[in-house]
Formats: C-alpha cells, structure tokens, sequence
C-alpha cells in the first residue's frame, strides 16, 4: 500500500443493523455504507458502536466478506479486529488484510484489567508476526473509559519502534484532549496518523497536524463532519465546528447506540433499525419521539439515507 | 438432574497449560483436572483464572471435548460459557449442556459498561432460551473488578423468578461479603447456590448456609481446603480457615495467575506450566523463586502432583 492509499479523513463505526432473530443485516449494513461512503466517510465497521464485541468472530468474517462481495471498497474500510483473544484477533485481522481492507482497528485484549504494558505489547507484536503480511496498518483503539484498559504512549512508543509503517496510527477516544495533543506531538510526526474519537476535536486534532476522527455521530451526521474535515482551514471553520458540536450534544443526551439507531430508522423510515443485540437495549418510544423532537427543532437531516 | 447432582464444595477456576506456540495443551490440563479431582476438588474450567478469555470458542469447545474423552466426569465440571456475544455464550452452553456439565459459570457480557439490568435480564433470558434444556444450571458470576458489570441482586432476583431451577447459583468474586451475605440470606433459601469467589469466605458462607467456594487457590492448595468444606462444623474449623487464609495470602502477594502456574510448574517439576497467553506474562524469575521460599517455609506443599 502506498502512502496515497492511507486512511484519512473521517471515518464511521458503522452502527449493525440485526434481523428479527437478532442476526446482523449485512444488506441493510451494505446500504448504510454505501450512504457514509456517498457521504465521504470511511468505514471503521466492528467499532464500539457497531456492537461489534457483540457479535462473534464467523458473523464478523461473514459480514466483512458480504460488504466486499456487495462492491464495496476494502481500501475505505478499517474494521475493528482486536479482541480479547490473541488467536481471535490474529484471526480477523489476517482476513481483513487478505480482502485489503486499508487499515485495522485494535482494541487491546480487556478482560483482564491492570495488566502490563509488556503484556499489551506481547499481544500486539505476536498478531503482527502471526498475520506477517507488510500490507497490514494497524490503529491502536484506546478507549478506557469502555475497555478499561488504556493503549499508553509508552506502549505506541515501543510498538512503532519495532514495527514502523505497520502501527499506523490510533484512534482516541479517552475523551482526554490532553492525552491526543500529546499522541500528536509525539507520533504524528513520525507518520502515525491519530484520530480523535470524536468530531468534538475534529478541527483541534487537524490543525494540530491530526488525520481525521472517527466518530460515532458520523453515522449520521456524515456530510458536515466530512466538510469540515475537507475545509478546515477556511474561515469558517470554528462556525463548522459549532455547527457539529450542537447535533453531538443532542445525540449524547441519551445512550450513543440505540439513539444512533433511532435516527436511521426515522430519518431512512425503517423501524428495523431500532434493535439492538443485548446488552444493549432500544431506546423506549418517549426516548425516540424526544430526540427526533430535538433534531427537527434543530433542522437536522439525513438527505439520501433509505435510498441506497 | 437430580438435587444429589448438584454441585457443591470447592470448585476450581482450573489454570490452562499451553504449549511453545501458546495453544491449549488438553493433556496437561487434563492431569491436572484429575489431581483437583483426587483432592475433592471440582473442576470450574474457564474461569477467570483459566485465561478462559484468552481463548476462542472453538478452542474451549476442543477443550472441553478433549477433557471428556479423557475419561472426566463432565457432572463434576462447571465451564465458563458467558461471553461478550450472546451467540458465542450460547454455542458454548450448549455444548456444555450436551456433554452434561454439571452447571455452567457465566459471566455477563463485559464489553459495554454501565449496562442496565434490563439489557442484561435479555442477554440471560435469550441465551436460556436459545439453549432450551431443562439439564441447564446457570452459576451467575459476580465479578465486578474484572467484569466491570456487577450482577446485581436485582437482577438474580427477576431471573431466579423467571427461570427457577436453571438459575442454580452465582458465584461472587466481588470480595464484598455484605454482598454474599445479601445473596445467601435472599436467595439460598430457594436453592440457589451461593460460592463465594475465594477461601477466604469459605466458613463464613458454610455457615450462613452457602455451597461452597471456587477459589483460584484450590488450583494449588485444593485438599486443605476441600478439607474444610467437609468438616467445617468440627471444633477445628477455625483453626484450618486461618491455615487456608496464610497460604491464601502468599499467593495474593504476586499475580495471581503467574504465580498459580509458577507454583505447579515448581512443584509438579514441569517448567511449561510457566506459560501465559498475553496480555498475562510470567512472573520473573526472582519472584519465581521468592513464591517459592516463602512457600517451603510455610510448610506448603503439592503431594502427588506430576504423578496424573
């Protein structure tokens, strides 16, 4: 893969729609990817929002195989392939660089929590020497708030170290912008791409030198995300990122997922998009009427969504 | 199952071996079941200290079959089948069930935090369901330093209700005997088999009418404290609990799980057993060797272990 083929911009962790028998639905999935891509946002599938560690590793397998047999293309996908298993992750992860998928997103193994760096790094180096294919970027995932378990700069140091080009960059979402900035500062020089966890340090991370984000609200707020991604140095740049912080905040007054959910099922008018796998569980009907209530009043939009 | 089938006692959260290229090895774990087995001490394989999360489902499936042909009894097992999918939980359960393990521990799923009891009544109830056979016992497992999501007794409460008989139990690692003591006092009254996660409970659950414990210590000191499950109505009782909580105490002063691997590999004169999958790593050898003064001057010791 050439530097030009790098995953940048802004990227989506494609929310899973499930069938009646809570089965993923990899048509409706290919739909909703299709309506991100036409967007301009990639496809980071199998993240915390896409309720991917709800799923198994062969209905990962399958639905990875499903986008790429609908046409859609690898190179814009960077599927979430870490997993507590080291075998698991070795796994998906060398299917994922066997399709092409331009990049992986790894959570560190999280049941086990205190556990050392020199452990962390054990993991990631062995699925690096195990999958053993120079295409393979991989993006540290770190998430303590969800994971517990925290990717540190002393761990991201000593992988780039040993595996330069293939640690290709992280996705943050400690909320934390001191804990970015310093990712920045120190890695992004050296060609590791970091992409705050949220649209709120959108326009920060990119004028500090930063690849993108990858953002749950991109789901459905991908168009003025991407903009803002594409026009960040234009004058109205802080105006796009008031404008993107109003919508986030209506979608944080209530659980992410399920409200992620609600709006496609609204705004694409299909109620099919309301489940969700346990634990998780839907909003309730006040819950949904609030928060459509909420983003009308605000003149939000899904244009296209349902027609693709 | 009859009642006379249900498990009670000490159990063991039993450590997994692995080999040079950190697969399972179900042979040594298979001796080392029947040296827990020899000492009266059941066999609670995919715990937590098992690295059960460490492995995929398809290798717990091996495993468990690989146990079986080698001639264990699958009634005095009790394997970790709960996982962060619903559907892994449920092919693993079932497969336990089919096999005729005594009960299944199961974890809820422990991704996502802050969960509601709600989602994770659904995770239960769809995998009871889903599995659909009257053999099934549940062990609901407590262990919210790891797990992060607590089942509270709130929840035991609704699925003791809604699922009398397969809900069989919990076991309580959460360290918080007012919490086992709120378990016990409300539930063991109707057949629900209360274990506390540790010996250090054991008398005092015994007492207030508990089933036993499952203890990461009875991998390495399995007969003392077997001993006092059996006779803890004896003048001695206290005596021995004091015995168990000095060796206990030992073992709490490393890793727990190194150091139970470090002690058979010590005292079983088998160096493998010092394996750990990342993101777990060994104890260093000073740490190795001081586990090991400490214990020969307590006196401890493994009789007949290597001997299976």
């Amino acid at each position: 893969m050439t530097d030009a083929a790098r995953l940048r911009g802004v990227l989506s962790p494609v929310v899973t729609p499930f069938d009646r028998d809570l089965r993923p639905d990899g048509k409706r999935l290919a739909a909703h990817c299709r309506w991100l891509l036409d967007n301009d946002v990639g496809l980071a599938i199998f993240g915390t929002n896409s309720e991917a560690n709800s799923m198994t590793v062969p209905e990962k397998l399958r639905l990875l195989d499903e986008l790429v047999e609908a046409g859609l293309p690898a190179g814009r996908m960077m599927p979430g392939t870490g997993c507590c298993a080291l075998t698991d992750s070795v796994e998906l992860t060398r299917h994922a660089v066997k399709l092409g998928c331009g990049g992986v997103l790894m959570l560190p193994p999280f049941y086990y929590k205190g556990v050392s760096d020199e452990g962390l790094y054990r993991n990631f180096a062995e699925i690096i020497e195990r999958v053993g294919d120079d295409r393979l970027r991989i993006y540290l995932y770190h998430i303590p708030p969800v994971a517990q378990v925290p990717i540190t700069l002393t761990l991201i140091e000593r992988l780039l170290k040993d595996y330069p080009g293939i640690v290709a960059g992280a996705k943050d979402s400690s909320g934390d912008w001191s804990n970015t900035k310093a990712m920045l500062d120190q890695f992004q020089p050296e060609g590791f791409d970091v992409f705050p966890g949220s649209e709120t340090f959108l326009l920060a991370a990119l004028r500090d030198g930063g690849a993108g984000c990858i953002s749950a609200t991109a789901n459905v707020n991908p168009a003025a995300i991407a903009r803002l991604a594409a026009t960040w140095e234009q004058a109205d740049a802080d105006e796009q990122q008031a404008g993107l912080d109003a919508v986030r905040k209506i979608f944080q007054t209530y659980v992410m997922i399920p409200a992620l959910k609600a709006a496609i099922a609204h705004y694409g008018d299909d109620a099919e998009w309301n489940r969700l796998r346990p634990p998780l569980v839907e909003l309730d009907d006040a819950a949904r009427k609030d928060l459509v209530t909420r983003l009308d009043a605000a003149g939000f939009a899904m244009p296209g969504l349902g027609s693709r």
